[in-house]
């Protein structure tokens, strides 16, 4: 199997799996996103060279409270309790490395508790914060359409700003951080995605035309630079790609980037409308 | 003015200042607090050798958040809709710096970032807690007792430590980070500190013996913890104070580092119970 053949399969795979999984219910998707969020987890603290168990305890702590506020009443379980003591969990699990790298010898104090709580509001607060969006309509029932609709913006804006950026790119962006980004490129990549909302919104009808034309803004200006934010990571770690879990197209983070920092924006929109 | 009087007035101001704004009402207890919080942040800032603005707000935010809780009800403003305005403001003011380093030149993304996010879990994080601590009794209203009672048993340790350490001290507790720290001193500093708590309960029956018992333990534990984090710090920035706007006390982080590392502490036994 050539490397064409192999990027274009586990590309299909990987968007179906994205897909299938949004659609089909709140679990599936709360589930993926947080074996999606463990993956880049991962590969950002091999990024940033830290081994620290404190980080997947608190990314799972805080997912795990915004994804059981998501939680069916009906069930035995007191679901309200449960997410005060992981609250409590938390903040004890937020001091508690203070003390252990107090006695560690690996890394300066300052520089390993910042790694830490960077790769929690860089990686766990973005992935806590997007599963809230497929729930942001007025009766808070789960429309996984809703977050279909934007994953399609974000990989539109991807594949438009690299096409156009191949074939008519000459200005770079920046090219200190991202040699290949161009200004022609962003320019497609962005016209395309609005294009794209306008025919989105007929189809999705749970948000209206200029919602969709909000987010499609939200998606071209913030996806990229969530990509060159990425980029200036691995530039200084000085590596090419975040990991190689997807065959043909580096790691999971490298696939996310984008929707790690576009999301949090599009749901503080959605909150706020 | 000789060194020790000038050690010892200053000493008396600054205990003056805590005790009657805690006393006095919870709008000066907050205030006051307020001030300290910024103080300890510049120091801190100072010591990391990171200069950012995104600090300051994150941390005035944060505060404000938690302060406005307080706010009685009765004003014309609607204070739970300000509070929702101020949250959507911390959240977007912790993805802005990213954008921000992303341009910058002066440091590492991946250094600045987490030095910008530690300071906010370190500093602006306890200080948020804490001002709630004099709120949680069965009628949530303000009692400056308690956090009076608080500060009086991080002194009396803070002082007996250095006596008995000063005295009897033979044993090192942790020589590479603070050589002056002994077993002793950290035994007697515990051992008064228990003894305080029970004179205490009697006085400030706000709380219960065990309460007065267990605030203690925690106060002698993570107050001896929060000292040497901060030793630590100090020595990775090879500086002996944080500051010195307390004649003969170094700096309010001097000061307070004991106060940042417990009151977290007592504030979640107090929630628990």
């Amino acid at each position: 199997m050539n490397e064409l053949t192999k990027r274009l399969l586990s590309g299909i795979i990987y968007v179906a799996v994205l897909i299938s999984c949004s659609l089909y219910s709140q679990f599936t998707f709360i589930l993926l996103f947080f074996i999606l969020m463990l993956f880049s987890l991962y590969e950002f603290l091999k990024l940033i060279n830290l081994q620290s168990v404190f980080a997947y305890v608190l990314a799972i702590l805080m997912y795990a409270i915004t994804a059981l506020y998501h939680f069916p009443e009906t069930t035995k379980l007191d679901i309200n309790k449960i997410i005060d003591v992981l609250i409590v969990l938390l903040f004890i699990s937020a001091f508690i490395p203070f003390i252990f790298y107090l006695f560690s010898k690996t890394k300066q104090l300052n520089t390993a508790l910042g790694q830490l709580f960077l790769s929690i509001i860089y990686i766990a607060v973005p992935f806590s914060m997007m599963i809230h969006i497929p729930f942001l309509n007025p009766e808070f029932e789960y429309i996984g359409k809703t977050f279909v609709g934007i994953l399609s913006l974000i990989w539109i804006n991807d594949t438009f700003a690299y096409l156009v950026g191949k074939n008519f790119g000459k200005t770079k962006l920046i090219e200190r951080i991202s040699p290949n980004k161009t200004i022609e490129g962003f320019i497609g990549g962005f016209a395309f995605t609005l294009l794209a909302s306008y025919f989105l919104s007929k189809y999705f009808q749970e948000l209206s035309h200029i919602q969709w034309l909000v987010i499609a803004i939200i998606v071209s200006v913030f996806g990229v630079l969530g990509d060159l934010i990425e980029s200036k990571f691995k530039r200084e770690a000085k590596v090419k790609d975040s990991g190689n879990f997807i065959p043909g197209h580096g790691g999971f983070l490298d696939r996310l980037d984008s929707v790690i920092f576009a999301t949090p924006f599009i749901f503080i929109y959605l909150l706020l409308i």
